[in-house]
């Protein structure tokens, strides 16, 4: 590589402009620690005029940004659209064809098409960096690939999504319901203003388990069947009764290795709350990893935002200034594996069932004997009536059991005339 | 680099014996990810016939190390000796010298002479890598230097040593004392069996905050004056006054900015028991960062052992494979600064202050007066009597104070025939 390196930014929402900006901030210094001069000769977005954060230099400004690879000699371009396909992915193609390095923020894009974008990099011998695409500012990636590599690792999970753990937080703490909550986070701009779902769903933190699971355990990047459940069926009413049980409501991304063959989940889990991973809150993001001969190790930081996520993106930048060696997923991609899939009904776990019933004798009955039907056996029973409505939650805690009864408990216990909801089913997590 | 790499371990002691055996156990990994093959073709220990956890090749076996330059042609030399001087020191700065790359442990010889062979190894093109160094199987030097090297780092802190840690927490625990609980770590490997003074007077916590420092400011390592206190005057007592509290004791190593000078200190501080530092117990290690933009950081994890250190050391040893340019402080050494010293008596806190008194009217004034007379503001007393021995335990929390008090507080307070022993004084961190 020269000593001079031209940079182009593709996206300039806020994840873009606040990194065009730093960018001008640190010129300096990346100078001074890799001997290189940086220099943005190209940028692009859909509007050029919109209003942002920081001023741009319109002179750079490609509306089509496809019109870059034609005009510009590139070094390194920055993707920070952000789409799982479309232009996200000609963009990248493109580069890396062009022999460009790539910088991404884009899980989705990375968990959709990681392993032949990986492919196409080591073919053309550039990088494909994004370290930023999982828990924001948290060097997760690069731990996997430079630090944790000679460790054979069985587990690696923890809190992935700010967004859905800040409303998980928020609304214990402010006593609100989901969508109070929700809307408080879209204005404080901890969730997307137009289409929250992806967070709220799950699949946001889905993306970031498989790029977790191919860089922890070298395997191809799985297509495997899993559970991925969001917080959107999570009430104020199974917040407040977890708390009275000392628990606390967070959604885990996992992936483990289990006789030898690969577990994938995202879904809501009740921890304890005094446990590690019950106190991290609100936007923080932690990813805790299971290795030998290392034990157990911990990341936690912030999770989302401009700020950690373009602290990602220039370590990324500083990493391919420096010329260091990486393939994307530390090993070449001819060298990685697949791994089976675990049996998604053999899965065990404790259950917290939370029914809305009417108040008659017998009711608590049916409940049980049906259980008793499936072999799940119970742990706990909390009945709270209200008599006024004559009507009463019941919440049950049951001893660990396999998927495939969750499965059944859910059909079983279809709304009636007894049961007013369909219930509430959260995993216990231990 | 050529494509077969000759290795030497020099010190088999817990940590070279289980790197020996790890490097023969995963020589095909680190093959498949780097291209290289690396043979260990020299070894060196004081005693060929020790009996060591691992059996050794005698035909590599070297009793003096300095030898094997004259014999062998080295690529890699790894130290594990662990003096901060003598041998140690003489070893690397031949293997330096002999444009060998190193990779070292030994946090002592890193603390004091890591500038001087930092600028050794770059004059001679090599690396000289010590992850291990700091808080064992975390990987916090390389998260300074590769991931959160554009932030502009404002605090680095922490629990930086698992013997003191495991003491403090195996007291609360066991309820036994000091002494009790250190044999019982020295028997279990956790503490030094012959002179653990360096783990418990807070000498070997420091030596990390000096290479923290180094690498979160970029500075050269301080010599400046500072705070050093251990956990050796910890009692019982203490720590179940700490609890009844909800505070807990633990070791913490700091390093900070303030007004742009350096402040770098080891102490015991009582934390808040619901606290995320409050928590780490045991052997685990913590290191925190705080920075901009990238917020607060947690990097945790086991900080000592032959598992996690050799993890470490692992990784050195790839990063170096990749030829990866790695100056061994992020930074060249011409570029690193020297920071002036933050005065120690202008650092604040508030005290926990423990007197053994004779319980007579006048005491708990006499106690009070001299603390206002020096200013220092009282915010709580807890006094226990013991009517038996005429004897009373008064606890005193302050508010914030300046060090040059707490100096002040301990030469006022010498044992006298109201005073039974010199008062204990620990200091609140916030």
């Amino acid at each position: 590589m020269n000593n001079k390196i031209n940079i182009a930014i593709i996206g300039l929402g806020q994840i873009g402009i606040f990194l065009y900006n730093e960018l001008g901030l640190k010129k300096r210094y990346i100078e001074k620690i890799t001997g290189k001069k940086i220099n943005i000769i190209a940028i692009s977005a859909k509007k050029k005029d919109k209003k942002r954060r920081f001023k741009i230099d319109k002179k750079i400004f490609y509306s089509n940004p496809l019109n870059i690879f034609k005009d510009e000699k590139i070094d390194i371009l920055f993707e920070c659209v952000g789409l799982s396909d479309g232009i996200s992915k000609k963009i990248i193609e493109k580069a890396l064809k062009n022999k460009i390095h790539v910088i991404t923020p884009n899980k989705a894009l990375i968990a959709k098409h990681g392993d032949f974008l990986s492919s196409l990099a080591e073919k053309n011998n550039v990088n494909l960096e994004f370290e930023a695409s999982v828990a924001g500012g948290i060097p997760i990636l690069r731990t996997l690939k430079e630090s944790l590599n000679t460790n054979k690792l069985s587990k690696v999970y923890g809190i992935l999504n700010g967004t859905t753990n800040y409303i998980l937080t928020e609304m214990e703490n402010s006593n609100l319901p989901f969508d109070k909550v929700l809307k408080r986070a879209q204005q404080l701009g901890y969730a997307e203003p137009n289409n929250p779902k992806l967070d709220l769903n799950g699949f946001d933190a889905f993306a970031k388990v498989r790029i977790l699971s191919a860089l922890a355990f070298k395997n191809k990047i799985s297509k495997n069947k899993c559970i991925m459940e969001g917080i959107e069926k999570i009430e104020l009413k199974d917040i407040k009764i977890a708390s009275k049980l000392n628990l606390r409501i967070k959604l885990l991304g996992i992936s483990e290795i289990i006789d030898n063959r690969l577990f994938e989940t995202v879904h809501p889990c009740l921890v304890k709350k005094n446990s590690y991973i019950g106190n991290v809150n609100g936007v923080m993001n932690a990813v805790i990893t299971h290795g030998k001969p290392i034990g157990e190790s911990v990341l936690q930081g912030e999770g989302a935002g401009p700020g950690p996520t373009s602290s990602s993106l220039l370590s990324d930048l500083i990493s391919v200034l420096k010329n260091n060696v990486n393939k994307p997923f530390g090993l070449s991609s001819s060298k990685r594996k697949k791994i089976k899939a675990f049996n998604i009904n053999n899965y065990t776990n404790s259950l917290y069932l939370r029914f809305e019933v009417k108040d008659k004798p017998g009711v608590l009955s049916l409940i049980t004997n049906r259980l008793a039907k499936y072999k799940i056996s119970i742990k706990r029973i909390i009945q709270t009536p209200d008599k006024k409505n004559i009507k009463a939650t019941i919440v049950i805690i049951t001893h660990k059991t396999s998927e495939i009864n969750i499965k059944n408990c859910l059909s079983i216990f279809k709304k009636n005339k007894y049961i007013l909801i369909p219930p509430t089913l959260i995993r216990l997590y231990s």
